[in-house]
């Protein structure tokens, strides 16, 4: 019979197992009640079977981190680590915005989700992602870099050329890093665009040299995940001992 | 002299090869007839002679059903086999629909696009393609699972930021995921654009992180093929009985 | 001193070099005018000048033509082939329309820009690029044809979806084609939207699986184009007769 | 006790990096300054603090230059040096529009960035992306040259088509390379978008030779930069008399 201690924080055996499986459906479920809880076209009734489901889980999450604080030695370990805030955070502003309306508060639920990456701790190709990132590191920051003074250098161009012309859309430049964000990504949504010459001119600029520099950080990790699984390959065939 | 059977199921002989591209042949005819019929401008002869051929079409496929189902030994073989389901769900709808409007129906021709399949069979670029995603499977389950991940996360939070601005855009999550995905695969329609500050620099956020992550599949598909033609290259020439 | 033939059709002498940059500098200056002479408020005075300029190159390459097809022995020899042919369809119009508007003839000057395919023979990328192109050919084609199979079944599907409720723009398959290839591309105009809730659907499955398929062939052309270049390093550095 | 010339020009001694981090700092907050300074809702107060601020950043760059200007032996080797001239560039339009609307002359000190670029020399990344460009520069040539071609064809092309029905968006050459390049980069705005049968199909055939193109660039360098990699950690591997 195991202890509340193992069923709860250990993995390994079938009551831990059946407990993270139990934890990670209700977190899953309460996203969903979220999801559909934003419609504005629902029923009272099927309003009211997600408000309750809705305190259902609360109650729930609310003993899950009792639970832990209890059974963590000392207390306060449990409490003062990232998933004991986490797990907190989740639920606190149910409690201190009681009566109060829920919407707003509801998406802190979404912080629950951070609870998978636990999951992904014993996943191979997390592993290798890490291995890749550190290969890549330095080349990811330098073009993460190249890509922010870009942005910066963009939103301050295009904000002399289509300040007076468009006071309304590039009147900041803070108005300017949107349009310089949603360009230099290619969205292109068509909310702010240039129309002077120079602006046009400075855009085309802008487009020739920011699109392949922002788009080489993806290429990047592509490459190096490559890279990561052949180094994998090889140093699980060369037998320990040898070379 | 081959057998009706021969004819139908092989693909070797002269027979055989035949049949297939006469089957093939129509098809394509067949999706020619549909994408030419859907204009509005049609002459009604023009329209009477798509209908013929919709009508000899529909005869050939069903005849080539039959013959199927007829040379099947046990029978049900065929009839339960997956170009058995698709080829009956091909043609189906017609009889169900007889007397009905036919152009909704019309689509499920789209299936017998699936036989083409067939011819990747043989083909070089699909097994290495094969390769490549094994070799890649769990990398690209994994950044497949992070865009998941990012467009329920983008959905949730543009609908706490342009919910009370844009209702009509922003009403609900399953809404704000429309935005997610236009945005995130930088199509960038224009239909759902955030205009809140709090949106927008939501928005600037999600696509500094999400961009990069949703383009990564396509590039680590494309370096493991090339690695995947590298490991094929290396295999055929080394020669059998070497180390 | 060099025949005319080895002015005109050589690249190795001082004087072939000296007409080739000639011809080039002249087709340059050709493309030059006709951009310019888009402009609709020039004045009357560069226009003249503009004109005179295309009557002057006019005659400039229908005396090239008839020069090369002189000294070409067989003379039918230069006529039938592939730059006799582009020559010939780059003047050909200007007298077929004499006296009428020229405007929409100008653009056949376009075809000359052919010509500097004949610089890049002796580049060393061309060669490598065409090294990847054989390396990654079957890759290349099988996802070219998985894009024009996307595209299909993405018109085809958003027509059944959206031509009741926008028959303007989703009318017929044609027009639904220009929606799946801008889409599909992610430049996303904006002109064509679906707005019906299983339009909307349907498009959020057809970017998950067409945007990566459409984005592998340019990172295969990437991917191969390094490989080629290793090939190359590769094969230099052996020396003849070593392993 | 280091001597005035030790400070400015070396790097290496503790008070060479305190006037460098010194002279950083206030590049940041001098662009800071300006960001905050183009919102156009400030208070007089916070704008009379950033006109002072201002005037002290300009204090301190002009004394910067006279400095460097003073150590440097002989005098004219920093006036005329790549730095010398763009921190002449960086102040020297405050003085000249003296008295006049600053807003323009302000963005001159975006000029002050390339200091940052001193950093860069020390960084392995940056050798490695120098590197990845010789290694694939030739390939990196090539495909700009495409794309330069590509965007001229496309901007023809469209003008012949659209001239007629739209004169206000592509009415010349110039007006359609802004919705050549829009659409190449695939940001497509909106703003200009072909309405006719013949410029929809011409799209259409731009798009897709046209995307691909486009993209290979960031994609080589991605592969590149990983190739250069993989050679530095092979030359570092070896050690120095082996093979």
């Amino acid at each position: 019979m195991p202890t509340l201690k193992q069923i709860i924080e250990e993995t390994d055996t079938p009551e831990g197992r059946a407990f993270d499986l139990a934890n990670q459906t209700l977190i899953v479920l309460s996203l969903i009640s979220l999801t559909i809880g934003s419609l504005t076209s629902l029923s009272p009734t099927t309003r009211s079977i997600l408000n309750l489901f809705d305190l259902f889980a609360l109650v729930c999450f609310t003993l899950e981190y009792a639970l832990r604080v209890f059974i963590s030695t000392p207390r306060r370990h449990y409490v003062l680590s990232f998933f004991g805030i986490i797990d907190l955070l989740a639920i606190l502003p149910y409690f201190l915005a009681w009566g109060m309306d829920l919407r707003s508060v509801r998406s802190f639920r979404l912080l629950r989700m951070i609870r998978f990456l636990k999951l992904a701790r014993y996943n191979a190709a997390v592993r290798r992602l890490r291995t890749a990132m550190l290969l890549a590191r330095e080349e990811i920051v330098l073009f993460l870099g190249a890509t922010a003074v870009m942005l910066y250098v963009a939103s301050v161009g295009i904000h002399q050329f289509e300040r007076e012309a468009q006071p309304e859309t590039f009147g900041s430049v803070f108005q300017c890093l949107w349009w310089a964000m949603v360009t230099l990504t290619t969205v292109g949504y068509g909310d702010a665009v240039p129309i002077t010459t120079g602006g046009r001119a400075f855009t085309l600029l802008v487009l020739l040299t920011g699109v392949g520099i922002i788009s080489v950080p993806a290429g990047l990790v592509a490459s190096a995940l490559t890279q990561a699984r052949e180094l994998n390959d090889r140093s699980s065939e060369t037998p320990p001992g040898s070379t």
